[in-house]
């Protein structure tokens, strides 16, 4: 077992450190815009997909440097979209971990346009930084990313999602929201990790098998806490999705059998890193870390 | 001198054709979605910004379907910052090209996602697309792109070019807001097309100075537009500019030196390119159509 509380630090750190380099102040930048951008970024998210993406690069034996520009684009991308979901004409929350939400603490023109830089600027990180990965390998990682991220991934799922609200919804329903919503960018999280290491065939098929069952496990372990854990917990108010008619697992197989769901799912993803031995032991930690914070 | 009408014709052909197999719909996007993805796109647009990159490719003798994933790209990106850009916390606009704006047509949380997933597409489109030019390169103009749209770019100029409504703007802030709103994708999607054609350093070099030019007198001209033609040419209502408090150059120099601004950029574009021989006349004769129109 590997001290997991030291690894997420010291790769959150990394992260960091990095997401301050790309995103210092850049002429012609408008400093409200730029303010904006920096809030949404550090207001103390876990870094989960970053820290995948670094994970699954050292789980191939890869150097874990060359996977940071890709971790970096997927956090901005993974927080542009909390920004735009959280707008009053979508969710329309006004705290997210425990703070003001972006256009709460600035205004909404400010919280739509700083999403729009936060997503652009996240393709500019991905092409710009990875100097040392071959550039055909690169681009194909971009357009994991994009695709991933766009109108048949996480865009397609808020959509699906919004949709949903106030229907009655199936588990097969609610599976596809997720898959495209949150399952997606998380196995391209997990892919670029793969890719910018250097992968083989066989080690880049199973972690993309890993990076869908970790993905959907993560989301349903993410509804069980928002129906469950208190505020302090999440950092939103507690049965958010609830009272918005959210479409989730509680909702539709109940607490109990969306606990269940998500230990098999963090199993069947185990199972296909099962063969990787110990340089896969952080990668396996995480997993068990988001999974079972549900309990 | 050459045909400018069948030249625009049949390039804004070329351009369309590509964006409907680019968005052609892909399993798991939303069919609303798509749908307002396809209203945005398909709507009347002239294809300046593509039609640029694929005239500075063939200005550089380069193979003018190399251009072509990169025209795509900018166009996708110039839309949704158009459907972003109208959505009530901006501009509020309800009608663009003549029609219902996204967010009128269908309802704002889908304006805003649609938007979302056409620039996200772009980056794929780019990532994806240019399998004949060097990955290096495609890396570099990826980038390029990023750049023009992001924070310092079109994003940054939005933000300044809200910040600026109903205070006292001068020829300089004018200037800077226009540089970045509107000149750096437009010279974008230029370098762009110069860098998929293989242009050399010296041509790469004139050719972004021919974009910085041609780019702000493209935005004076369509200022002069706003300013003065009736809603059927600008699909608009008349003096919307002036209505909202922009800020505008007709607003800080009046309309004839407005114009004058607008010849004179395009005479300094047009002599950065003097040398390109014939190979450049569309390119030229695309130049004094965007800066002539405002007469």
């Amino acid at each position: 077992m590997i001290e997991l509380d030291r690894y997420l630090a010291e790769h959150r750190e990394l992260v960091d450190a990095e997401l301050e380099r790309v995103l210092a102040p850049a002429e012609g930048a408008p400093p409200r815009l730029h303010e904006a951008m920096c809030y949404a970024v550090f207001s103390g998210g876990k870094r989960i997909r970053p820290i995948l993406t670094l994970a699954a690069c050292e789980a191939v034996g890869g150097v874990r440097d060359r996977a940071l520009p890709f971790a970096c684009a997927l956090e901005l991308i993974h927080t542009y979209s909390l920004v735009h979901d959280d707008l009053p004409a979508m969710d329309d929350d006004d705290l997210r971990r425990g703070r003001p939400t972006v256009h709460v603490q600035f205004d909404e023109a400010l919280a739509i346009l700083a999403g729009d830089a936060l997503l652009t600027e996240a393709f500019r990180v991905a092409a710009e930084g990875a100097a040392a990965v071959d550039p055909a390998r690169t681009l194909k990682l971009i357009a994991v990313i994009a695709r991933a991220a766009g109108a048949a991934g996480m865009v397609g799922g808020q959509v699906a999602d919004l949709e949903a609200e106030h229907v009655v919804a199936d588990v097969a329903l609610v599976e596809s929201i997720h898959r495209r919503k949150t399952t997606a960018l998380l196995a391209a999280a997990i892919e670029c990790g793969a890719g910018a290491g250097g992968a083989t065939a066989a080690k880049d098929s199973a972690l993309r098998e890993f990076g869908q069952a970790l993905g959907l496990a993560f989301q349903v372990a993410d509804d069980v806490l928002d129906a469950s854990a208190p505020s302090a917990v999440t950092g939103k108010r507690v049965g958010r999705d609830a009272e918005q008619g959210k479409a989730t697992y509680p909702a539709v197989v109940g607490i109990d059998e969306a606990r269940r769901i998500a230990r098999e799912l963090l199993c069947r993803g185990l199972g296909a890193i099962e063969s990787f031995g110990t340089s896969a032991e952080p990668l396996r930690a995480i997993a068990r870390f988001v999974v079972e914070r549900a309990g």
